[in-house]
């Protein structure tokens, strides 16, 4: 791995200029790792351009850096480096297969399901991909300051929603310890990233909340198109809710139900340890993480219910604990924002 | 500063039986800090009794020795450790005036609004006193280990709402960093402080939540005594909701109204560093903190609405910022378990 890390610096440090790709749907981890590393690279003079084929989520836009991200594919940049993408479908619609052996491609996840597309991939376990831009920026001896160290600390957050995932080890809290000594604010990056709710999605929260379902370690709401019309709500006003749900005590898994539109509904899975909710989700025509995953489902809302309720019961009895594959699909590490 | 820790040092060095109190309604840094010393000194061969005048809420019994504390006052103890407590109200019932200066009575606490009551006052700034007692327990010399860790962090993540107040420093950090390679497990802590949740209490949350206002950066929901009965839940299962509402992005205040019975109310306040709810819950009865406070009122739920509203709107305008004073009545450090 630290093999990896020597040629990914070798190849940074012989390039003019850099393009910094983070993937679809991006999260704080994928915005706060290109931008740590563009930041970083930049103070050594290297010309770094930062990509995404999908917009800035509006709670990552105080990042610095956050409102230059392209959705475009290599122009004349030297390297290109994809971070915290596991497979080449999530880099998404910038991505030409064509295009792809032009200049060397470098690889930097956490995620070990990584399917090492690049040239050179490093791909090592860790609670997110911004504590292994941290130690490349390290090695390379390049210094932190207050901005490498707010795009990276963020990541590190939104990963372990707020350190509160598993993966959050000792290495996790010393990364925060040294991204805060070198000038992050923790304080403004959790007020960014879990205070940026609005009183409408608190209303959908409501509505869905005041018929909140527990049965046989299965806690779960649904929230119908009518419901988020009655209140002005956008269909993302349900993110977060699951994490809310997965608060309860007596809960194994927790589920959202969305309807999207007539006859499509889109559910979103979080678990305990114990429960694999991606081979769930991936038994549906979905994917995702064994904590956090998700389907979409051509049904209406009591038909999803009860297809998904029977799946998770079975494999529940079944005690399936598999470990789930499939791509991430929308759902991020730390699933959404936390609760 | 020091020189009180060195001094409490010398007296548990010679103390054979040693009473540890924590506060009244006490938190996981009370019961934390209590534990965690208790344990360390028990490793070297001192009796310790853990004392308070109220019961150990369900979320903190998963702490090793969490079932030992009794509601009494010294029997015959050779030095008395209260942590946490800033006044001697707090310690509540089982403080004894006449008996106070029968033995060395420690004061060992993170606020520095402390009356100073002891023989000897180890009081200074941290995001939690089990920080306190951790520095106190390494300076004497005692080995960590996973019990007395699991203490101490604890009251760590129940004082800064898992990292997320603003108290939560490099030092605050690197302490839970010390801990976690002592042996604490931060997920088990997580989960039992933070995932501790009733699906009853879910549908109040989604009653209150159905119907909350946001207006001139003050949100607020109301919570009927008809509504705890319709859902069947007890007046705590508000406990967490005014951290919820002020993860709203324009709210500079959240409020919580609580009809405990007809004619009394229950008013619950958060608020951003700007605003100080202390001195408006003072001006009503109450106290707290700045940014957590308090009070009870004898009024009917809109009587209370218009009287808080009115106070905070005062307040707000007047951009009063003076430092509320008040003791912290019902109200801990991290405003109940977060959201």
């Amino acid at each position: 791995m630290s093999g990896a890390r020597e040629q990914i610096q070798t190849l940074l440090e012989g390039a003019e200029r850099v393009l910094i790709v983070a993937h679809i749907e991006p999260d704080g981890d994928a915005i706060g790792s290109a931008l740590g590393l563009a930041w970083a690279l930049r103070r050594r003079g290297t010309l770094c351009t930062v990509a995404c084929a999908d917009e800035v989520p509006a709670s990552l836009r105080f990042l610095p850096g956050s409102e230059e991200f392209v959705a475009r594919w290599r122009v004349d940049e030297d390297v290109m480096v994809v971070v915290d993408t596991s497979d080449t479908a999530r880099i998404g619609a910038i991505y030409p297969e064509d295009a792809r052996h032009e200049v060397p491609l470098v690889v930097i996840d956490h995620h070990t399901t990584n399917l090492r597309y690049g040239d050179v991939n490093w791909v090592e376990e860790r609670a997110a991909t911004c504590q292994l831009v941290l130690e490349l920026v390290t090695t390379m001896g390049i210094p932190l300051d207050d901005v490498i160290a707010t795009c990276l600390l963020t990541g590190l957050i939104t990963d372990t929603r707020g350190f509160r995932t598993r993966s959050t080890d000792a290495h996790a809290l010393q990364t925060a310890v040294t991204l805060v000594n070198a000038g992050a604010s923790l304080g403004d990056i959790m007020d960014a990233v879990f205070r940026s709710r609005s009183s409408t999605m608190l209303r959908v929260w409501g509505l869905a909340l005041s018929d909140v379902h527990l049965e046989d370690g299965v806690i779960w709401v649904s929230v119908s198109q009518e419901d988020l019309e009655r209140v002005g709500a956008a269909p993302s006003a349900t993110e977060g809710l699951s994490n809310l749900l997965s608060t309860v005590r007596d809960a194994e898994v927790a589920v959202v139900f969305r309807e999207l539109r007539p006859g499509v509904v889109d559910v979103s899975l979080r678990s305990a340890p114990r429960v694999d909710v991606a081979a769930v989700a991936l038994s549906l025509g979905g994917g995702g993480h064994r904590q956090a995953a998700g389907c979409l489902l051509e049904a209406s809302l009591p038909e999803a219910q009860a297809l998904v309720l029977n799946a998770l019961r079975q494999s529940m009895t079944e005690k399936t604990t598999a470990a789930g594959g499939g791509t991430r699909r929308g759902v991020d590490d730390a699933g959404h924002s936390g609760a």
